[in-house]
């Protein structure tokens, strides 16, 4: 199929075709390059209507039942739904494909949902602007709500930072405590916090929990952040959570200056990873880098020396 | 002076010398290149023995006073010290030349040691890899321990973490409270916690906070991250410092290892480095940069062909 057939395929809602433009995009093969170049062309202007949500928080704290029950309830409110992770580590090891499909069941079983599994961590460049890619590819197919979660920590959070619309933080009750190691954070990554499993025992905490963050939050960020207090699992408080990304993506002159300077973001890291794909593509790369990584741990040679003679060498 | 004469020069103890290398490595003024290979070349292989302490910690914690106390006991145990400071962040403005000078007053007068001013934010490219540099150049000088300072949060800490021996985390009394949250982090960037601030009424509450922290960190690293509690200002404490650094530096496999794996991503820091000023040296590279701005922000063209339709023009 060419791009153009795929593009046409993808805008038309074939989910098939979907996921198979999210694999060309995500590819590193350099014979995919022309294709996913033509097929990102092609789709250039749509889907700009649609919201993309970044979900972060810390490991256990919930993430993958707020965005099965939050996508759920999105497709019961009549929109399409496409989930997204963002994983920048390279330590993140395989299996993830059966595992986001039975951590979203209601969603992944959804017509109107499309659950995408996690990329492999690339080996060399950043997984970050394949995932704006496939974000773009999702909303072009008609998703007019994209969550893209963050797995791993600090580094993915920055990242989904800088290429959703809003990002919901999640926090665990009694969390509070470490509110000041973390407010700094909090403020550089979330438009709006969520005290999970307030639901059972834990509803009094969570909300003790949320008033400890509105507090800390108000004076840190003059109330830009709202605390939001919920359970994904009773689904309690989560349309309050769509109402708030609504209201705050309705001033579309702000999200398009959020989404230019994004935009530059990603110039820089795709121009990065160009040039480092670029380099490597050369058929003497692979012997040349692991002879300097050789002489650079050896002290032979000054590592920005063999960067130069790396560069040039594979330049020539 | 030819790059020869300048290396002569550091390595027979010149200060000026010394901050003529650091300027000429720091330098990103592509005339400068072929002078600052030929220096680091030349110093190659001196200084290995020389200690490298990061120190990192929050923004008022007491970095400075630290350094500026630690070092000066160093001077007295007749070591020669030399200070230099990392900053990822492209935010932080001038006025830091006479901000390190009198920040760290005893230091900075003291003919065993070198406090080296931070250097100013590049606009392009990282600062990691010319502070390892400064690092290389002020071992070969003859300092046999370099204190590298974080300034910033997150990022810089990370980044000093790769490229000195051994970490030294400051922390501020009653900082327990954050434990959870930081954990991790600390783990990941800290050889060492010091509880600062054990003075006058502190002292109690600092004693309070060590525990704390051995009792997180014991389970959390198996008590590989020892605790120790003092004050800068008064000195308490900073000799236990000295002597756990020089426990754990003292297996040079251990240390020799560590410091070739970082030599590994100080070639890749490097190559990145160098790819993008090599594009960025063409004359056209500006102009072109600014159109492919334009274009990704008006959304006229993908990030990513816009990156590489900028590779392609630039190399040709």
């Amino acid at each position: 199929m060419s791009a153009g057939d795929l593009a046409a395929a993808v805008l038309a809602g074939d989910r098939l075709a979907l996921a198979r433009a999210i694999t060309l995009v995500e590819s590193r093969r350099p014979e995919d390059e022309a294709d996913a170049d033509a097929l990102l062309v092609a789709l250039l202007g749509k889907g700009d209507d649609s919201t993309r949500i970044g979900v972060s928080g810390p490991p256990g704290v919930g993430k993958s039942t707020f965005i099965d029950a939050f996508g759920s309830m999105l497709v019961g409110l009549g929109h399409r739904v496409a989930v997204l992770a963002v994983d920048p580590s390279s330590t993140r090891s395989g299996g993830s494909i059966l595992g986001d499909k039975t951590r979203m069941t209601r969603l992944a079983r959804d017509p109107n949902a499309f659950v995408r599994p996690s990329p492999g961590a690339g080996a060399l460049g950043g997984v970050a602007p394949r995932t704006r890619e496939a974000i773009a590819v999702c909303a072009a197919a008609g998703y007019g709500v994209v969550l893209v979660e963050t797995i791993g920590v600090g580094q993915s959070e920055i990242a989904v930072a800088r290429m959703v619309d809003f990002v919901i933080l999640l926090v665990q009750p009694d969390s509070g405590d470490e509110l000041q190691g973390i407010k700094r954070g909090i403020t550089e990554v979330a438009d709006a916090v969520f005290v999970n499993k307030a639901d059972g025992e834990g509803r009094e905490r969570a909300l003790r929990t949320r008033a400890e963050y509105e507090q800390a939050l108000a004076l840190a960020t003059g109330g830009k952040v709202p605390v939001l207090c919920g359970s994904a699992r009773t689904g309690e408080g989560l349309e309050a959570v769509w109402q708030t990304v609504v209201r705050a993506t309705a001033a579309r002159a702000e999200r398009d200056a959020r989404r230019r300077a994004q935009a530059r973001i990603w110039l820089e890291e795709a121009l990065h990873d160009e040039l480092v794909a670029r380099l490597l593509r050369r058929p003497t790369a692979p012997e040349r880098l692991a002879a300097a990584y050789r002489e650079v741990e050896e002290g032979r040679v000054p590592p920005r020396v063999a960067a130069r003679r790396l560069s040039e060498a594979l330049h020539d």
